[in-house]
Parts: structure tokens; C-alpha cells; sequence
């Protein structure tokens, strides 16, 4: 337990912070009794005030039940709350977003959702984490629906947006339109649905998903509903067999599943200058090193190679955003606005095959992000100022 | 909105804070992942190990469904924000404990129970706060059973114990005993029963309690289950009438409910020496300078007057104690050791009419409540450290 983690870790890694000091009885009647009671019936009589007058204005709840946390799978929310903690650092340095961990002590979909509403007067927006599929879209799409607040699930829409914003600069490097490409994702959860969903809004026609079994195409009658909605929208020339059938002639290989998956053969199948975005964690779907000689670009999502593809690139800005408009929902079109921000972070004459996207600590990144999603929001008709 | 109340309420009064600073990758991997897992692993070995490795250590849960708040009433989760927001900066200032506020946009008392116990995992212990009676004791009372974290409902027990903490030392100088005294308590809501409780604990006799209508006696056929409970334990000489009757010959008054209800007819009919706490929201029962005169002791809630009965003097430092300790629970024991440490931080020399309890300023105080609830919390085996 001496090691530097575990130091590190004691104690938890956020805290409470008054913004104002109470120094005397003066300080003492203005920001508890008896002066807040004013504050409380500006409140009651204009309930939208306490997006101005309390911690709603800029605090968000990262939610979590721990059934997918990390690689780590379904440790439980007790396990959980360190990641939690460590997302809400990761809210407060590059966005300066207050984020506080709610770990569930429960697995039901509908008591989730429930609870969720219950606490959401403390918060201006909600950050899902580490749920697992399929009970998140649930989760998601009714929460959307029942709160008057954003509410994002990050392992889809950021890990997409992040993606996204990959493919949209390495298509700038090998020439190639996002209409004509032929894209395999590997793995059909949270991830895979949203990295799918964002790059069909994007103008992608031909995108096969593959789960353990391989591709998902029309044949198949072991899919459960949200692969057969899956289906509907992809694989229009209803391709067949393992993943390392469908990848032939691929344009991009999206991976977001199952670690060393892919061979070398399966490269040298893909169609001129590949992309292989090898997403799994902790290992990717293909080392870098063995990768690299057989495709244009390669991008993981660890932070010791190249071209990392990292959520903190996408979701400290777009809660930045979503808050400072007061946004009433989190769309697609915000989504995909947060994509074109973060890769025109990275200018053209240094985009290289090693450099697609931006640094984590890229400072420009955040606020980039959140004056686009905030443009986006406001064109579409969910800002609220 | 441009007076200086406002302008400290804008955007909220508390943040979040990192511990640890983030300035490169290295940090990032044991913040957050890869190095974070290890962290999650010991924890879903041993979940004991969340009250060391995660804010769990030092989280409470401000908790109110905005039903009783100060003397606003059922102003909604909304409008009560403001406040719980006050006493998570008055948790840091006492006794750096972290603190945050939960409000809740639920009434049912099932529901607030669930939702309290599914966000249980991400704090180390629960302040109810301003919740109506008498949904506060079925809510405080079930999840003290269900939840293996301290619960206290503070409107309660810290009104108790400082409440009890000034009788203390009000019988010092008065020269009186608990066993001898005759008190009437105006208001049988939560901090009128916790107040009564306390006393009854603290060896007092000969309690009364009043409600709108009057002493609760035997042939009132009025009442409800609470108050039924609460006569049980209390009025053993069956006195029946208003309070103006029955204040008659009492030592001391305890007011917990309505301002300006006391007359100087009442103050003269009471026993010699009369003890007066007139601790209603926003004007007490009676005011001190016409009370002065006709009492040996008055204190009220207000910081205008001295012998303020602020709860400030007491949770601070409870919590503080049970987090210290890892407490299950914070039992009468411990409230009662509170009420003793508080009486004894004014000096047996430094004791008078005027000074019966300690300035809520005086940083003697939570450090001393802390000291004490943790003696007794390991005498009665609810400490686990």
C-alpha cells in the first residue's frame, strides 16, 4: 500500500472548497441564515434562478452504477469511485467543470433513472460513466427525455466524438471522402453504437459492425434489439463472416472491443493506405509497432503511442459549453460540431501521419470545443441563453 | 439582484477541488487510468478499503427534500439549495469536513430512502436537513438501520445538543439538577422531540410538551402516533391546558416553534430562576430585552443577542468524530458527549448569564465535540478504527 498510487489515493483525490470566506457573524448571515432566505425565495418564486444563484450553474454529476468500469468490468460503485474522482479532476483542470462522483449502489435500469431524477435539482448536467450496454441507452435516452438538464453518456458519445475527429484528419492525409469509405467496427456496445451513429451522421454509407461473432448482417438470428437497430442503419451490401472476412477492402478499422484481434494479414487485406483506429483497452486490437509497416495511420488509446484517442479530448469542452449556454440537451449535432473543433485543433500544415489529433494537454482544445458546441446548441435551438 | 447577498450567491458558493495536481501524462496514469485500476482492484477485494482510498473517508451527503427549510417552509429542492450549500462551507470551516448537497426532487418517504441508500456508496456519512415532521424520523430512523454509515438529522439532534449543551451550564449557575426540573417545550416537530429526547436522556424528570393546541396529555384525542409516542415518555403529572398554563412553576422553557407566543405574565408564573430558550426562526418565542428582566437566563437562536443555540456548535465536530472513528452510527452516547464538550468549552470562571454556551467562532469547539463523540462512539462499539 506505500507505493505512489495508493498515496496518492488516500484520502480521495477531490474535496469541497468554499468560494467565499466566513471570517464573522457578517460573513455568517450572508451566505447561510438569515440571508440566504432571500436567495431561497428569489428561487422559489423563479426555479430557472438557481442556474444562476447555486452550484447548478457549473456543476455537473458523473453517475456511475460500476458495471464497466475501465477494462475492468462490472467491479461495483465503491470500486468505481476512483475513476469517478479521477473524472472530475479531469473536469476541473481542462474545462474548470465541477464534477461530483455519484456512485449507484444499484444495477436497475428504472431505479437508476429514478435516482438520478431525485438528485438532479443539485446539478446543471449529468455525465453517465462506466455503464454497461445495453441497459445504457435506456439509461441515456430516458434520462434525455424526463430532465430539463444535459445529460451525456461519455464512454459513447465522447469516445466518438474523439474518433470522429481522428478519422476527420486522417481522411485530410490519404485523400479519401467520408461518402466513399468502407469502415468495420469492432465491437457493438456503448462504444461501437455511438462511434457508428456519429460517423453515419458524418456522411459514412458503408459501416459493418462485428461483435464475438462476427460481422452483423441479415442472416444472423441471435441479435437482440439493439443489434437489429444496429443492423438497420449499417452493412447495406449485408456482408458476411468473422471480422477478418469483413475487413477486406476496409477503408478504416474502428476497434473498440477485443484486444490483439487483428493480424497482420488482416491489414494487408484492407484497401490502400488504411486507418486502424485500435481502441481496446488495455491492449489495443494490434500493437502500433507491429501495425505500422502495413497502414497509413494508426491510432490507440493509450497515451504511450501516438495519436491517443482520449475522451478528455471531447468532454471537459462540451460540458463547458453545454453549461454555458444553458443547453437544455446534449444533440448530435453538438456532438458532432465538439468532432470538427477538436480536429481542426490540430492546423493543417502539422497534421502528419503520427499527429491526427491533439495533445490531452493541448490547452487550445477545451475552449475550442465548447464555443462550438455552444454555436451548435444555440443553431439548434437548445440553448436557454 | 445587484446587492451583496446576490453577488456572493452568483454561480454557487462551493467547488470542487482537485488534491493532486495534474501537469503531465505521468500524473494522468495514476490519477486516472491505467493506474487507477489498481486502486479499484484493492477496493473490490476489500470494499472497507473506499473509507481510506476514496473521498468516502471525509464525503457527507448534505441531504433535504426542501420541505421544512429554516422558517421558509416547503419551498422545493430548488429554492432549499442555497442553504445546503451554506452548511457544506460551515462542514469546511468547523471541521474540514467535506460535505455535499443532495436535494431532493422527491416527498415520498420511500423514495428519499432508496435514493439516499443508492447514492450511499460515494460518501462516508448522511445529514438530513430540513426535512418536515414527522417523514424526518421514519427517513432518519430507517436508514440508520439500512445504511453502515452514520445518518443524523441535524434540525434534530444538533438543536439537541447545543439546546442541552446551554442547559448544562445554565444549571451550573442557577444551581439546579436535571432530576429536579420542570421543563415545557413549545413545538413537538423534529427538534422538539430530539430536544426532548436529549433531555430525557440527561436524567430530566418532568417534560411537557405543547403543540398548537396545548400541553400533549392524556385525554387529548388529537394525536397522532409521534405525539403519542412522545407522551409516553413525558408530562408524568398529566398537566393539561395551554401553555400559559402549564409554563407555570416550570425551570425552563423550550421554544422550537413559534415567535412571540411568551408573555412577562408567563416569565413571572415560572419557578425561580427561569431559563429561557426561545429559539424560534426568526423571532423568538419572546424577545430578550422585554425577557431580560423577568429571567435568570435567556438565549435564543440569533446571533444579535448573546447565548446564541446555533447547531453549528455541534455538528461540525460530530461528524468530524464519526468520520475520524469510521463510526456505523452516531448514537445517543455520542449526542450526549457532544452536549458535555460544548458545555465545557466555557470555563466553569468564564461562566455567565450572558456566556452559557461558546461563540460559534470559537475553534476550541468541533476539535473538542470530535474528541468526545469519538470516546464515546469506541465505548458503545460503533467506532471501527
Amino acid at each position: 500500500m506505500s507505493d505512489r498510487v495508493f498515496t496518492q489515493h488516500l484520502g480521495g483525490k477531490i474535496e469541497i472548497k468554499s468560494k467565499i470566506e466566513i471570517h464573522n457573524r457578517d460573513d455568517l448571515s450572508i451566505v447561510y441564515t438569515p440571508g440566504v432566505a432571500r436567495i431561497c425565495m428569489a428561487i422559489h418564486e423563479s426555479p430557472e434562478k438557481s442556474f444562476d444563484l447555486t452550484i447548478r450553474k457549473n456543476m455537473v454529476a458523473v453517475v456511475s452504477d460500476g458495471t464497466a468500469v475501465l477494462g475492468l468490468g462490472d467491479i461495483g460503485p465503491l470500486a468505481a469511485l476512483p475513476v469517478m474522482e479521477g473524472k472530475a479532476m479531469l473536469f476541473k483542470k481542462f474545462a474548470n467543470v465541477d464534477a461530483f462522483p455519484i456512485c449507484l449502489a444499484t444495477k436497475d435500469v428504472e431505479d437508476i433513472i429514478k435516482t438520478v431524477k431525485n438528485i438532479a435539482p443539485s446539478f446543471g448536467a449529468i455525465n453517465l460513466e462506466d455503464i454497461s450496454s445495453p441497459r445504457c441507452f435506456e439509461i441515456e435516452n430516458r434520462l434525455r427525455t424526463e430532465l430539463d438538464i444535459p445529460v451525456f453518456h461519455d464512454d459513447q458519445h465522447g469516445t466518438a466524438a474523439v474518433m470522429t475527429a481522428a478519422l476527420i484528419n486522417s481522411l485530410k492525409l490519404v485523400h479519401k471522402k467520408m461518402s466513399d469509405i468502407k469502415v468495420v467496427v469492432n465491437g457493438t456496445g456503448a462504444a461501437g453504437i455511438a462511434c457508428t451513429n456519429m460517423l453515419l451522421d458524418i456522411g459514412v454509407k458503408n459501416i459493418i459492425g462485428c461483435d464475438r461473432k462476427g460481422a452483423l448482417h441479415q442472416s444472423r438470428n441471435d441479435l437482440d434489439q439493439t443489434k437489429k437497430d444496429y443492423l438497420s442503419r449499417t452493412n447495406p451490401n449485408n456482408e458476411s463472416g468473422s471480422i477478418h472476412d469483413v475487413i477486406k477492402g476496409a477503408d478504416v478499422f474502428v476497434g473498440v472491443s477485443s484486444s490483439n484481434i487483428l493480424t497482420v494479414d488482416d491489414l494487408k487485406n484492407m484497401n490502400k493506405d488504411p486507418i486502424v483506429f485500435a481502441m481496446a483497452n488495455p491492449d489495443p486490437e494490434i500493437m502500433p509497432e507491429i501495425a505500422l509497416p502495413h497502414v497509413a495511420i494508426m491510432a490507440t488509446g493509450r497515451s504511450d503511442y501516438p495519436n491517443q484517442i482520449n475522451n478528455v479530448l471531447a468532454f471537459p469542452g462540451i460540458f463547458r459549453g453545454a453549461l454555458d449556454c444553458h443547453a437544455a440537451d446534449i444533440n448530435a449535432e453538438m456532438k458532432l460540431a465538439a468532432a470538427f473543433a477538436i480536429a481542426n485543433c490540430v492546423e493543417e500544415n502539422a497534421l502528419t501521419r503520427d499527429h491526427i489529433i491533439p495533445s490531452v494537454f493541448d490547452e487550445k482544445v477545451a475552449p475550442a470545443v465548447a464555443a462550438a458546441v455552444i454555436k451548435a446548441a444555440r443553431k439548434t435551438g437548445v440553448s436557454r441563453k
